[in-house]
């Protein structure tokens, strides 16, 4: 399958797919320093949880590269304030923060260059490794001839090798299985009209695109068998922090009988927070959705919602499927720590 | 207040605001044939069912107008062949045909331009006199400091004087009561965000944009105390057929606890039609959706869904609140025809 990459790394250098001009423009950003990995974070040329996790450790590996601090308490001081400003790039996602201790973590045994490009690379193939083992685990739930429908993007162009919600759809596309995916535009920023519908239609799947509104009258017609969408974090209690309007899909799929699927890499899940109300809402701005054609009035743009845990059918993980009740399929699947977390030392 | 007219009639001339072009440009188009008439309501310059008829009864008078077959056989035939052209235009809006229909039985008695003009203001005073009746027996249910959403464009610019949706909301404005709007945009046209948010913002009302995705959220915050839509059609059951997004908005409000009115002069009440699986959707081009920005893939472009009666809260008609079970209230305050459509004759 033609699958984009997002991140692309050769050991040195750190390229970033620019998601913005997709699906016009095919450009690369070469990032050389953290002020220009903040920007492409915040600006979304990079995006989806994962994806943030790994460019942001690629990203401190490569600022670190510039004159890097032989003594180890000035290489975790300047470490830790390069890592400070990646952080806030993005408040939502976990996985950000998450790499970023990783990183930390590690340098504090091994305070060098080559033990942070190794964790980064360690961080990047895992990633890949859990795409695919998420694809595994929920692949059955696709069956010959059903409707699925996706929103926002948690594709290959979010993580990388399969994506998160994909990972399923493209197995069973490469298993020969015949069915359709409907993907919502995803306003305000339209990241399933330009990125999922744009990386499923390139690798050759039946993709339908719709508005987002338009997800209800498929559901009461029967043409939706399930719903499977990616995520920013899980809290404690399964709680679903996603994109805007993941929140309603799942209360549709509640009506309509619908199971409604989240497909995320372990490192999504906080059990530090415990439920959604807890997780600030990035609040992005106006003029994302005024754009030029709507009245200048006052605009509320919350990037993400809140599904809380009764809503969802199942958390896809590389471990396996959480079912009900999540809290304590979370724990006993995941643990109270990202298992990845601990590493393997080199 | 400072409200917009959608139509401007002088006794002799049509006008119609360019809808399309709004909030960015105020122009009007003057309409001085049938083919004109049916290109603006097609690419919705004039839009919104309840306008859509006063639109083509004036420019069914004013095609009428050139050169009249004095000869009552012919005066008829000229009439119908000119209405069907009109018909066709848009097929989902029962005032459409409704108002073609009065001026045909208006025509039969008394078949001259007069008469037919007589007509044709007739039903535009009513639909002014109906938008006020629709306001008094709705404003009772916008409460001070609540939060109110609708969804397209059910106002002035859709219908006449205050619109149907949001007469209710202008009338409380104007008598002191503060409240709040929500407005989704109303993808892929955005009447919400052009329109709505445009002739609301004007008129001095407190109106907030959101995405249509974003509603979900706002009511799981407990901002929304009630959902207000428009409609294009209400079946024989109560089944609401109304712009793409309307199914979604009824789903939530029954979920989280929000009432979900809909407002509509009993012309849109369509006795004939049992249910809303009867009534045809269009469904508009994929050009809509794609913009410039999506990824050139197949799209699903439904203009309307349908709202089964079991999600409707009530019905607010010029003769009253309709509450369910909404097939007999129907019955009982509108009868088994328009009650308008006998008409007064001159």
């Amino acid at each position: 399958m033609n699958l984009p990459r997002a991140i692309e790394w050769d050991g040195t250098n750190l390229r970033l797919l620019d998601q913005r001009r997709l699906p016009g423009e095919i450009v690369y950003l070469t990032i050389t320093g953290i002020d220009q990995a903040v920007d492409a974070i915040r600006t979304l040329a990079v995006r989806g949880a994962p994806a943030i996790g790994i460019a942001a450790a690629y990203a401190l590996t490569v600022a670190m590269s510039a004159d890097p601090p032989a003594q180890r308490d000035a290489f975790l001081a300047r470490l830790d304030a390069l890592a400070a400003r990646l952080r806030a790039s993005r408040p939502t996602a976990v996985n950000l923060a998450w790499a970023l201790e990783r990183l930390r973590a590690r340098s504090q045994r091994q305070p060098t260059l080559a033990a942070l490009r190794d964790e980064a690379e360690h961080i990047h193939r895992e990633d890949e490794a859990i795409c695919h083992a998420i694809g595994r685990h929920g692949a059955g739930l696709i069956t010959p001839g059903c409707g699925v429908l996706t929103h926002c993007n948690a594709g290959a162009l979010a993580v990388s090798a399969l994506g998160t919600a994909t990972a399923p759809m493209y197995l069973q596309h490469a298993a020969g299985v015949r069915f359709r995916v409907f993907v919502d535009e995803t306003r305000p920023l339209l990241q399933g009209a330009r990125l999922t519908a744009w990386e499923l239609d390139r690798a050759g799947l039946d993709v339908t695109l719709i508005c987002d509104s338009a997800a209800a009258s498929l559901m009461a017609a029967g043409e939706i068998q399930l719903v499977l969408v990616g995520t920013d974090r899980v809290t404690a209690n399964g709680d679903v922090v996603n994109k805007i309007g993941t929140l309603g899909l799942a209360v549709l799929c509640r009506h309509f009988g619908v199971p409604f699927y989240v497909a995320c890499p372990s490192s999504s899940y906080d059990p530090a927070t415990p439920s959604g109300i807890a997780v600030p809402i990035e609040q992005r701005a106006a003029g994302e959705v005024l754009g030029s054609s709507a009245a200048a009035v006052p605009v509320r743009n919350p990037a993400f919602d809140v599904t809380p845990a009764e809503l969802v059918t199942g958390i896809i993980t590389e471990h396996g499927i959480i079912h009900p009740p999540l809290a304590a399929g979370l724990r006993r699947l995941i643990g109270d720590g990202q298992p990845a977390s601990s590493s393997s030392a080199t």
